[in-house]
């Protein structure tokens, strides 16, 4: 056994992959080789989907094939609606969608199986499933029934027309799409790594998914995006930005290390296991934030975002990270905080399903070990030995 | 980064922990210092969890309220309860407590709390979740109503009495309660392990549940526990289980190294990722199954199993694992072979929880990386950028 080891696996190589690059000194993300920079609004999320799973962008037979494939997928399985019409109005959105994929397993056609042919069908299903839960659920906690047989021809005109029951504009839908480009994968972040390791026991396509959505919901992954939001709201004010800063990371400076562990004694949406630099989606993020924001007239929330943005950099060595700007964006599109984490969801289930077709396709059981630190093996007490 | 790596992070430290202890090359398994053998039967499977979870054997007090508080915790949460009746009646009963318990974060009382003593309560009640679940859901399967208020002064009884409706006789839920016992915990296998994952990004504890419990159901992990009893079965005759083996490793031998990861190709029960001997665990286990057979008459099992040990021993050096004979005190014990790893998921509960509190109690994200093999960056291909 390895005797010298990293916390968190920190820069320790899990599994070889195909699928993602990530450059974090550079601040560059790659998908099978294409900058995802390059890639956002050039091309759609659907072929962006085509490519991590198959490795090659596909061509425009391929991807109207593809494209087509997804719709036919389309519908809200009735056992997930009953559920969801079902569970507490203060359901968090990602129990609900966990819960929801949980069950959408059992009544899954290709349950019980297994091999590649099956496990792309049943990707197929995850991609529209998960969008359909997070509106339906969002919907019916709003006192709103889902939407009944939505159109859009793109993936995120469907997403949108699902939330909202009205067709989105084309750059309403454009907006969506480049975001769930940008939150499509990245590399073994840690819900990603959790459908890795769920599916490396040759668990199911839907137990991988379970186990990243489980994952996703911490604040310190996907989690964050919605403290963002918050956060930006709760400061409400560019005038007040500097001053809230300023506040959070005193308070840090006088925390033990273990109370700096807690969501609320960090500023989220900066700071990254991988990146020392802007990450690369958020350089897209805040171009899309500003040009959103003054098309929707929400410019206030921008405008904080900026300041808090400039205080952080006067502040700290701490990078820009995909959840910032992202949370703008959403707040434009008429998101609310804790949906925020769905929507990356909507995005990230091409990732999930990427990986785990990859990590099946040349599996190894993922089991590390531990570094013993407790008792050495010591003898009963005598009171438990009188009792054998 | 590393250059360096193990394919399924075999033998490399994830984290320090301080509750197992797992010594492959002498087949041995501690929980916080004291060996499984001597713990199991020695003190109940109630005080074992107390162990694993703070750290020391409960004295008598101690242990009585704890015991209590297990107690109180009883009852299915009644839309628990509803979900399971309407599952269909095919549903794997390892999907169905996945979404039992992803629902049961939604209806719990510290919903939304992640503190340590929130934290503690809530792993309180997935002790009891898991087993009135499975329990009720074999019980719905078979067209029967669950178990009302049952008694069952020890939490095997309990359990034996969730599943069967009457009270156990003592000797049965002393034999149940040394196989929870021998479950409990195993250091960083893909289930705990995926629960680390969850809770690493301060998701909750039913998260962490729901994870590892995606992850048991493969059958490189949990899901073996049942093909060893169905194996089992299907020989049917000590007298076939030579020609099974045989015929299983010649037929094993002949495929590519691809084929060999499907369980078909395999025996199982045998091998394990850290164990080069038999299992601590395999041995209790197969005195037990000897006796259980013996007490209940089911003897033809049991004969098939040594015979297929020792036909495995003539022919492998892969040792024998914990799933081999439990499966034969699971048979002796009237659970089917698709129930198996629900009852090991009993047992291990109490390990997830300990791990992810332990985890929680000094976090750090766990985010490995990937070697990344794909292709170098490239530019776009001349038709996407036409699009733009």
């Amino acid at each position: 056994m390895e005797t010298a080891w990293k916390a968190g696996l920190e820069d320790v190589i899990a599994a070889r992959s195909a699928i993602c690059q990530v450059n974090g000194e550079a601040g560059r993300l790659y998908y099978r080789g294409y900058e995802v920079g390059e890639l956002a609004g050039a091309v759609s999320f659907e072929e962006v989907t085509a490519l991590l799973w198959f490795g090659e962008l596909p061509g425009p037979a391929e991807a109207a094939a593809f494209a087509a494939r997804l719709r036919a997928a389309r519908g809200l399985p009735a056992p997930v609606r009953t559920l969801l019409e079902t569970l507490p109005r203060d359901t968090h959105p990602l129990d609900a969608l966990r819960t929801a994929v949980s069950l959408a397993a059992a009544h899954d056609p290709d349950a019980g199986a297994n091999d590649p042919a099956a496990n792309l069908r049943k990707a197929v299903r995850l991609m529209t499933l998960v969008p359909e839960t997070v509106a339906a659920s969002r919907r019916i906690r709003a006192g709103r029934a889902p939407v009944e047989a939505p159109g859009g021809d793109s993936h995120g005109a469907y997403v949108l027309e699902l939330c909202e029951g009205r067709t989105p504009s084309p750059e309403t839908a454009r907006i969506l799409d480049v975001v769930l480009t940008l939150h499509a994968d990245h590399e073994f972040n840690a819900s990603t790594f959790a459908a890795r390791v769920a599916v490396a026991t040759l668990a199911d396509l839907h137990a991988a998914v379970v186990a990243a959505i489980a994952t996703l919901k911490g604040p310190r992954q996907g989690g964050a995006n919605e403290d963002v939001l918050a956060m930006l709201l709760e400061i409400g004010d560019p005038a007040r930005a500097e001053a809230f800063v300023e506040r959070r990371l005193h308070a840090r400076a006088a925390l033990s290390k273990h109370e700096r562990g807690a969501p609320t004694a960090r500023v989220p949406g900066f700071g990254h296991r991988v990146y020392r630099v802007d990450d690369a989606r958020a350089r897209v993020l805040r171009a899309m934030a500003k040009s959103t924001a003054a098309a929707t007239g929400r410019t206030r929330l921008f405008e904080v975002a900026e300041r808090v943005y400039d205080a952080m950099r006067a502040r700290t060595t701490l990078p820009v990270n995909v959840d910032f700007f992202s949370a703008v964006v959403y707040d434009a599109l008429g998101i609310p905080p804790d949906l925020c984490t769905s929507i990356f969801a909507v995005g990230r289930v091409a990732g999930w399903c990427a990986h785990a077709l990859e990590q099946l396709a040349d599996n190894r059981l993922i089991r590390p070990r531990a570094e013993y630190v407790g008792p050495a093996p010591r003898p009963l007490p005598a009171r438990s030995e009188g009792r054998r």
